[in-house]
Formats: structure tokens, C-alpha cells, sequence
């Protein structure tokens, strides 16, 4: 039950601070005999990794990922595969001013209220640096999946503050620095600039999806499989929101128009349940949104405390993304990917031998 | 990790189908020493109960909660308490119907692909009856939290399908069997009439909230206390979306209007944030917010399959809540307050000797 | 992680108190598409219930289990199977004598050092009637194991007190209530009845053995297999040492004898390793030796305190064991059983795709 | 429930493989606040080091540990600790010859039955190498125990191979490369020359010893202090058997005599139970003996097979231990200080507000 770790079956443990000498996760239980190397790791940390545009922070770090265990002659032996990232770029003296006082918004506080004592380099451990591990579990959680289900896990940023982007497509995301599903980002670009003239930062909206879904992932009660993609996205910095299928358009619904037909073969006339029912996949595309706030790192001038109780005024120098959500896509979909490795796991624990019933095509995990 | 528990250090694991002799819980962690008797847990199991309004399903279930352990001269003995709730009304003919076919939406299909078999009884596992256990775990929570750091837990429904219902104040909500926060409720009777003469459901979205919270709790990544809320709401039936604070709101935000301001003491301008900072509790109200789907339980004629893969015409008949968010209210208190129950003994496990520092004034937990 | 759970995918909940209403567990994590009904339990149930000889407790327990959840039709659903026993022959008054001092090598004493608190009567959670859910628990382990693997589970008295008692053979153990592997049981017989004249106890030694074992169960460091056995047998009351194949003699052995040799076929020349290497299973049968230390419960006057710290004597009357290792070998076999069901669940989760080696003949799990 | 980590509020997840470019494991629930720097681990790492004497495998490793996450400015932050080792005397080849067949005894073949796939180089995983990070774990579990508690831990050999060493003072332990509690070794260095003349090895037992224990660390079923005890120290490397306080003594005690009585104060008579009793602390120190095989990675030529299911002879050169257990007292002792940390910390999460009853003068933990 460690915090720190995300998943029993396929388990990550996440460890390291944004400015401390390296960050990393352990993965304890990935299926032994799977191709893997480095190479397999590190497009989804280069998909991620900041200093990619001038819309995201400008601090250059390589994000270069080793695989110190559970690899040998480029096979996975079924034991820890520790994934260290060292931290090459840490420029601390930036973040001077914010040891001693909190920004509104921020872990700061939090952190420092419940341990008594923090690591405010770059925000220690509450920095958004702490998702390339998470992006580089992912990768090897997608791969196994793909390999054996087809499961594939899609991204793409559909709101940029007040900004609704569209969906042109999903061949358009790989192109630009947003994820956006459209061709022409200059609406995008315009709004980050205006932004970034006013030293502000702003909130994203996000779409996540998965693939070629196994049937009959998820527990009944409690460790739902939609609980647990709940638990997992919402636990990604700076999200506030998370939505299934039709989401909070559900609560407007009547249940003559929501429910989604069986069609014969397995299929569906229709997604608004985003893929589970009762919290057991239905084979269908898993449908997720998530709300991102906007960072609280900005150049606005805004009121606060120190750590004397004193008030006092914080502008957050320093390299910052004004809109998180930007470089979020990535980190949903390896969220997302290792949920569902996490229940195919648990399912051909319990439920190996069930059978696909006739006349129900799809494949079971 | 048994996927129908809840919590580590205050584990709650569910058991029962809905026309089985019983359903119940076992609660493993609580402490010891405080009183408890079955009175302090059946009031909050009235509240859930059915057959309380012709609003909802009349199946006459007294929900009597016996306590089988954990429990010696009225004190809890620190060791697993089990709570059993017998089930008295169950008259599965009304579901013979439904046992070899899938109504659309409901977890019926999701189940029997999973297992290969399922109870189909009054939906067996997967019957909203199974959130009674996690009401009767959630009032030992609450009694423990409100004894210990006063913390309390409130809820209320603001949007009945299409209508949203306004908030007139907190005082309302005992008085009415929709759990809403105004005094008149005609115009919410008035929709409710109208859905069931046409057969059908509608969704809710309720409001969820903790008070004088404890500040620190939660962990820095993954099991962050808003990821775990996510997590037990999410989880609960029917539910396609969890919001902390702002929400979904938040994208449209900038960091300028957000962040919520520390004011000297320790207290907040605003709570945009829902009382969760980084993962961790400010000490501020949480705000949670849930969207809850329509039940697939109707009497509209749907099309579907059966467990042949042939069509069917499918009309549910049988005892069932139109809008099962109206029940629902109870049930998401629980779920709060077993979360903050899990990260309180969580924080004094691992920083129970961390001080209240000077000038901020709100008692650590 | 709490603490009266045993297992994580077959996870075994204990709940209860020896003269509360009730005893019993919850199964999460059973295979689905089991038969399964109470006559599958309840012959184990019968071999370790009270009553049965004179020398041990005349405690009269119907020991009767009630299936209340997690089967439909006859069939494991895959959802928690709880399992009920009523207690139905508590003298609670037996035992007022006991509730204010402590007996000397009980858990009486650490029971309210640790709670504050405690449920005196019969022992309360303390008492060896706490197995009886172990017991029932192992007996559906053992179902699945043994259809699916072929795996069972065997168990015999080797020592009772200063009396080694030889080993003639397995079919002598159903034959006496001493599980003893001899046809003649008159020596036991009469150490026991010396013993019961003196009001006094002895200690037992058991032997636990699992033929037909799947290979390749385990963790390599930390949930190792023989870890994991080792937990679950000295966690059984009164069992005070753990040994894996040639135990402590493997101290005195050399390297050049010690190793078990592999043969064609997957075979080996000896077990001195009692069926684990690496903390993995090698095929061969689990061999376990436990240690039981004599029951504190005597009629032996013995030095102690009060709750007041005086110093008091302690006699124990009631009905109690003599020698609580008697009725311990069912209770073993059940322990054992459900360690190996836990890691048959999990090795088919991360390695179900395994191939057995052509050459070594025996099937993989 | 990764099969790699042992506790969960004090969480050490290990992971490496001998040959690899580095070993190490993340700390996750350390509490915030606490002095840590490499020299408070280091001089554990020293006394488990190779190469210390002429009686132990002669890889050179410094054992060099790191910290990777968790302490700024010198003081633990309550976050995930991540430790480092580089290995850097790796010498494969020395192992090319075991990559094909099975050492009798040893991990090698059930590790390729389970994964399929191994890391044979210095043992991969199976090597004793990877008790460095528990030791490097145990080193901070052990500062704050000592500083919270006082508690300290203890280990010596008792016997190597046939040989009794006797017990004449823990003084004599820090001052010999055996941990052998005796002034003279020269009867030991005797016995383990003759042994290196015959290139064959042997085993041993060893005592471990815990000193001002908190009362009442443990859970009453399955998870209790003495079963956690056994878990730990069985799976360290080549141990078979476990024993608690008088251990398979026990067996032929009586209850008369067996009992530790309790004397005025909270303090007893004696310690046959080992400080525990139903698997809670007393307060006594705790006393574990464990049985350690002899490794099986010797010159003597041995029959075994190889992974064509062939018959081949095999001898081990390479670097060994010709007696694993001459180091595997520092590993012991953390062994140890890891399980009481867990269920220290367990206990203040559940059991936190229970007072020291007056007249029982040891202070609660």
C-alpha cells in the first residue's frame, strides 16, 4: 500500500525530485520473455519531455532513461525493471524565493504542513517532472498489451483554456506540439502567446482513449476498472476533473437514450458508457476526459503567506509550463495503459480459463 | 490488493448479491477503544434505505445491521469488525427475465463475459443494494473522525436529470427524500412523475463535502488524497464523472484567478481547489462533485442481445429506482469519509509526530 | 495490507471472536465456474472441530459453515465467498476469572498492552477456534488446486511432547484423532493421559506436505514461496519454528551432499529442499515441519499479574486443549494450501504464458 | 502485493540482478523529518561486504551506496527513498559455464522453469548479492527505531556446518569476520580451511536479537509479529527453518514450565516465547534463531541436467561463499529492524492513543 505505487500485479513505484540527482520507477511484474530495451522506452519520454516548443518550460533535459534490472540479452525476465532518469539540468537558484513562502495553488504549502519539511528545488517531489517515470512504466505496459491484445492508447488535447479546439482527426495530433486533432494550431498559438505576454498560465481539457479493449477487465466492487482509471488520472498533477464515456452529460440523460444496445457479434449501436459497464470493460474504446487547472508557477504577482505566517507577495520566476495540460497527453495514455495492464494481469489471475461464449467475436484477454 | 476491498489501514471488504442470504462488510484496522453499537450505524443506513418515497424502488428491505465482531462491552476491540445485513425481500421471479439476456447499459453483460457465470437476481453483485455495506463501514468512519479531529461529512443533490435544483441551504436536505438543498420540492416531485409515467430514468449530479479537515493528508503521487476520492466515487454505481473543487470549470481558468490565497492563520481567499493541494489536504472543505448516469433498469422496450448472440426486445420489470441518484447521497458521504478515514491513520503512521507550526493555526491531524 | 488478511488474490479475511455471535471469512479472488457448495467444506470443518476426543476441548461446536455469498447455482460466481459459522456453545462465565489477570504465556497480556482493551471471554480473537475460517478458507483452495493442478495436501503428528511418534504410514492418519501416521496409538494415548491428570499441557510437532505441486511458484526476494509458507504457519497460534525440507539438520549438512541432484525428466534424487529452491517451487512435494509450543490454558497453578499490575496465581479452568497441536494438522494442510493457491493465481498472471520445457515432463501451473 | 517488496507502511522494494549494472531498492513511508546520509548506511553495507576476509567470495565490490531521492538538506522528506549500488566487479564469464545447466540446489532451474528466461551471470537475481539493499534499508528502518525506541538489533553465528561455536559475549561479535560470539576463532578458521580444501561448503545457524522492544507490535491473525518474523528470514537466501524464542524446543515443553511468568512492572520470569505472545510483542527482546543451508555453488562435480533435459556433471568456479552464513548476520538484523519498523508504524497508525496502563512501567511504542 505504499503511496508511492500505482498497481499490485504490474506495480510502479515512483521515486525522485525534480532537482535531486535522478528520478525513476521500479515495475515489479512484468510478464517475462518481452523484447525490451531502452529504444522502447524512449520515444514516449521524447513525446513528453519539456523544451520542446516555446509553449512549454525551457529546461533542456535529455529525459534519457537507462534500464538498470530486469532485462537480460533484450528480454524481460520477469523481475523489477528499475528506469532511472537522471536529472541533468537542475538550475536550484531559481527557486530561491519560493523556499520560504507558498504560491497560491501549490503543493508548497501541502507538503510542507504534512511532512514538516520539504525539497523546494523546482518543487521537489510535486513537480511534473515526476510523470516520466510514470510515461517510461507506461511504454512497457503498452508494449505487452500490444503485443498481446492490440490494445493501443490515444490521446489529444480538446480545450486550451477557454479555447474549444475541435476534433479534425486523429492523424493531426503527432504533428504539432499540442496534440491537438487539427491541422491549423495558429488559433492555439495565438492564445499561448497572449498567455505568455501576461505571464499568466491557463487550464486544458484532455481526451484519452484505449483500443482494442480485452472484455472483462475490472473488479465488481471498489477496484473498478473505471475506479481505477479515476484513481489514476486524477492523480496526475494539476487534474481536477475526471470523466467516463458521456461523463457529467450523463446526468441529463434518460435512460431510454443512454444505455448503449447490444448489437449482435458483441458490439454496440453506441459508446456513452466510455467502455465499462458495472466497472468491467465491454470490449468497447475506453473514453476518458480530464480537467487540468492552470499552473500556479506564474509571473502574476498574487498574495500569500511564508513559512513565518507572515503575508507576503509571490511571483514565480524560474522555467514553467503556462499550460501543464500542453505535455499532459503522453502521461494520460501511459496512465491510462497501465490501469489496463494492471486489471489484464489481475483478470488472467482469476478468470483464465473463461471462454469467449459463441456468437460473441471478440477475442477475451 | 483483493479488488472488493477498500483501504489498507481502514479496509473495508464488501461481500453479498442482492437476493443472497446476506450481504455485509468486514472492517479490518479500526482502532480501539471507541464506542459502537448498531445504533450508530443504522440511522445512516435509513437514510440509503429503499422504500422510503414512491420514488424509489419499493423493494421493503429493513436493512438491519448486526455487528457479528470486533466490538466487547460497546468498545471497539481494535480487531475486524464484521457488519451483516440480512436480505428479507427478495422475489427474483420479477427477474427471471432478465437472467438470459442484457439490458443495455447494465453491467448484466459485463459480468457474465467476465465470469462465464453471474447471479442475475435482482443484478446479483453488481445491485446498487451492495452500497448498503459501504454506508454501514462509512458511519464507523465518520464516528471515529467526528470524535477525533471533528470532521464531518455532508452531501446534497444538485441536478435531478435536466433540472438543476439550486442550493438554498444545507438545513433543507434532511427534509426531503431527494436529498435537496431547497425547501420546496414540487418542482423536482414533478419531474420524478412525469419520468415514471413514461417508464423511465434520468441522471443526477450530486455535491459531496468534508468538513474541518485535517491538513496533510494524502501521498505525493499516485495515491494522492483526490486520486483516492476519485477512486471510491467513481467506483460507486452508475457514476461517469468526479470533480474536485472547480472542476471541469477549471480549463477555461487562468493561474491568476485560481490559486486560492493563503490568508494569515492558515486560512484561504477561496477554495477553487476542493481542499486538496498536490495531492494532499489544505485543511479547507473538500468539494467533490459527481455525475451520476440514468439506470438501465426500465420499463422503455430496448433492443439487445441474449446469451445465444440473438436479439432481443428487453423491458425491465421488478422494483427499481428511477433516478438512483436520489438514494445516492448517504452513500457518497460514506465513500468520503472512508478515504479520509484511510489517509488519516495513514498520516499518523508515517508523520504523526510533525507539529503545527507557529502562526498556523488549524490543528494537525 | 490489513492485518487479518491472508493473501492477496485468494484473500483470506478472518473475522470473529471465540464466544461473539459469529466467526468466519471472506474469499476474494475465487476462480469463477466452480462447483462449490457446504458439503465441500464442511468435512474439513469436521476434522479440526472440538469435541471429537477426550483430549481436546469438550467444547461441543457444530462448527456448521454457511456460504453466504459468491455462489449461484451451485457455482463460484468469481465474487467474495463469505463464509459464516454461528457459535453456538460459549460459557463465557467459564472464564470471568481470567478476565482481570493474565495467563503466563498468553496473548491475554499483549492483547490489552496493545488495544487497551480486549474480549476476555474464551480467549476472544485470540483463541485456536479462530482456524476454523482458516479452515474453510483451505478447503476451497484445496478444491480448485486439486482439480486444476492435482495438487493435495497431507498432514501428521510426528511428536507429541518428549514422545517422537514414528512415521508407518499416510493411511494411519484418518484412523485416530491424533492425526498420527501409526496404527497403534495407545502410547499417545497414555502420555495424554498423564498429562490431563497433572492438568497440564505439552507441545506437538507437525509435518505438512503438498504432492502433485505445479513448478515455478514463488517470488524471487521477499514473497518467496517458502517466505510465504513460513508466514502462514507461524501466524497459526502456538507454532513457535518453521522448517523447509531438512530444516535445521541443514546446518550440520556440506554442499556436496545437501544439493538435491536433477534427474531426466525434471525428476530429482532427494528433497532435501522440501520442494522450494530459490524461493520457487521445484515440483517436488512441499515438505514443512512446524512447532508447537504446549497451551498456556492449564490447570497448573502458575505466578502472573492483574490488570492492576499485582501479582496474582493464575488457574485456568474452562474447557481447553491439553495439546493444541492434536487438532492443528488440518489447520496446517489448509494453511499451506492456501499460500500455494496464491501464488498459483499469481504465476498465471505474469507467467501463465510459460512453456514447459521440452524434456521436462511435468506441467507447468 | 509486488512479489519484490517487503512491508507496506515502510515499503522496500528491491530489485537488481548481480551482474547488472547496479542493485539498489526504493524506501517508500520512511517518516519525514529524520537525519539520513549515506554514513548512517554505509557501515551496515560494510559489515555484509565481499571480500572481507578469505572465507567469503573475494568480488571486490565497494558497495557504494547512494541516495538517490527522499533527503534534502540532510533530513528524510517523507517521500520514496531511492538507494543505489553500482556493481562493479562483475566477471560473467566466470559463469558461462552455468548458463547452460543447473547448479543441484540451487535457483537456477526453478528460475528458468518460472520465467522461461534467466539472467544466469553471478546467480542474476538468486544471488545473495541482492541482500545488499536490505541491509541498506535496514540501516534506516534501524536509526529510527534506536532514536524513537531505543530499540537496537543483534546477530551472531552459532554454529557453522557441525561446528558449535558457543556463546561468550556480544563484545566478541564486531571483532571477528564470523560474527561468532567467542573470543577465539581459530577452532572456526580450522573448520572452514579444511571445508575450502574440499572446495565444498557448508551451513549454519544464527541467533537474532532485538533489544528494547515496543509492546505491542502485531496483528492478532496471519499478519502477526512473529509470522512477519518468519516471512522475512525465511526468504532470505538459503534459510529453511525459522524459530521463534525456544523454537522446536517446544515441542517437548510443558505448559507448567513453558510460560514466561510476569513479574510486577510488566517484566518476566523468562523469555521461552521469544518476545512474542499470539503474535504481539511483550516488550521482551525478540529472539529468532534461523537455519541457513549450504550453498550450492561449489568445485565438488555434482550430476545434474541440462536445459536440453541432458545429463551433465557440474562444478562451480567462479568467486563463492564457501558459508553464506558467515555474512548473513548483518542481513538478519535488518531483516528484523524491517519487520518491527512496518509493524511499528502500523501500530501508531491503529493503536496510537492507547496509554501504558499504570503499575506496567515500559513505555508504549
Amino acid at each position: 500500500m505504499s503511496g508511492n505505487t500505482l498497481g499490485n500485479l504490474f506495480a510502479v513505484t515512483n521515486f525522485g525530485e525534480s532537482h535531486g540527482p535522478a528520478i525513476g520507477c521500479v515495475i515489479d511484474g512484468c510478464p517475462p520473455g518481452m523484447p525490451l530495451s531502452e529504444a522502447d522506452i524512449q520515444p514516449e519520454l521524447d513525446r513528453r519531455r519539456p523544451g520542446t516548443s516555446k509553449f512549454v518550460t525551457q529546461r533542456n533535459e535529455a529525459d534519457q532513461v537507462e534500464i538498470l534490472s530486469g532485462v537480460y540479452q533484450g528480454l524481460t525476465t520477469g523481475t523489477p525493471i528499475c528506469l532511472l532518469i537522471r536529472n541533468t539540468d537542475q538550475r536550484s537558484k531559481d527557486y530561491g524565493d519560493i523556499a520560504q513562502s507558498f504560491r497560491p495553488g501549490h503543493a508548497d504549502y501541502t507538503y510542507w504542513r504534512k511532512y514538516g519539511v520539504r525539497d523546494p528545488r523546482g518543487g521537489g517531489r510535486s513537480s511534473a517532472r515526476l510523470t516520466a517515470p510514470t510515461v517510461a512504466a507506461g511504454a512497457v505496459a503498452r508494449k505487452w498489451l500490444k503485443e498481446r491484445h492490440g490494445t493501443t492508447f490515444h490521446g489529444c488535447m480538446t480545450h486550451v483554456g477557454e479555447l474549444a479546439i475541435g476534433f479534425e482527426g486523429w492523424e493531426h495530433v503527432p504533428n504539432n506540439p499540442f496534440f491537438a486533432p487539427v491541422a491549423d494550431v495558429s488559433a492555439i498559438e495565438d492564445y499561448m502567446n497572449a498567455l505568455r505576454k501576461r505571464g499568466d498560465s491557463c487550464g486544458a481539457r484532455l481526451r484519452v482513449t484505449a483500443r482494442h479493449m480485452p472484455v472483462g477487465l475490472g473488479e465488481p466492487i471498489y477496484d473498478r476498472l473505471d475506479a481505477d482509471i479515476a484513481h489514476a488520472l486524477m492523480g496526475l498533477n494539476a487534474v481536477k476533473g475526471v470523466e467516463i464515456g458521456d461523463g457529467f452529460a450523463s446526468v441529463a440523460h434518460q435512460g431510454s437514450a443512454h444505455g448503449d444496445s447490444l448489437l449482435p457479434g458483441g458490439t454496440f449501436e453506441s459508446n456513452r458508457d466510455g467502455g465499462v459497464l458495472g466497472g468491467i470493460s465491454t470490449g468497447q474504446d475506453l473514453e476518458v476526459a480530464i480537467a487540468i487547472k492552470p499552473t500556479s508557477s506564474i509571473l502574476v504577482p498574487r498574495a500569500s503567506l511564508n513559512t513565518e505566517g507572515q503575508p507576503v507577495e509571490v511571483i514565480t520566476k524560474g522555467r514553467h509550463d503556462p499550460c501543464v495540460g500542453i505535455r499532459a497527453t503522453p502521461i494520460a495514455e501511459a496512465l491510462l495503459a497501465l490501469v489496463v495492464m494492471e486489471h489484464a494481469l489481475r483478470h488472467r489471475a482469476q478468470c483464465g480459463d473463461v471462454a469467449v461464449p459463441a456468437g460473441f467475436g471478440a477475442a477475451a484477454p
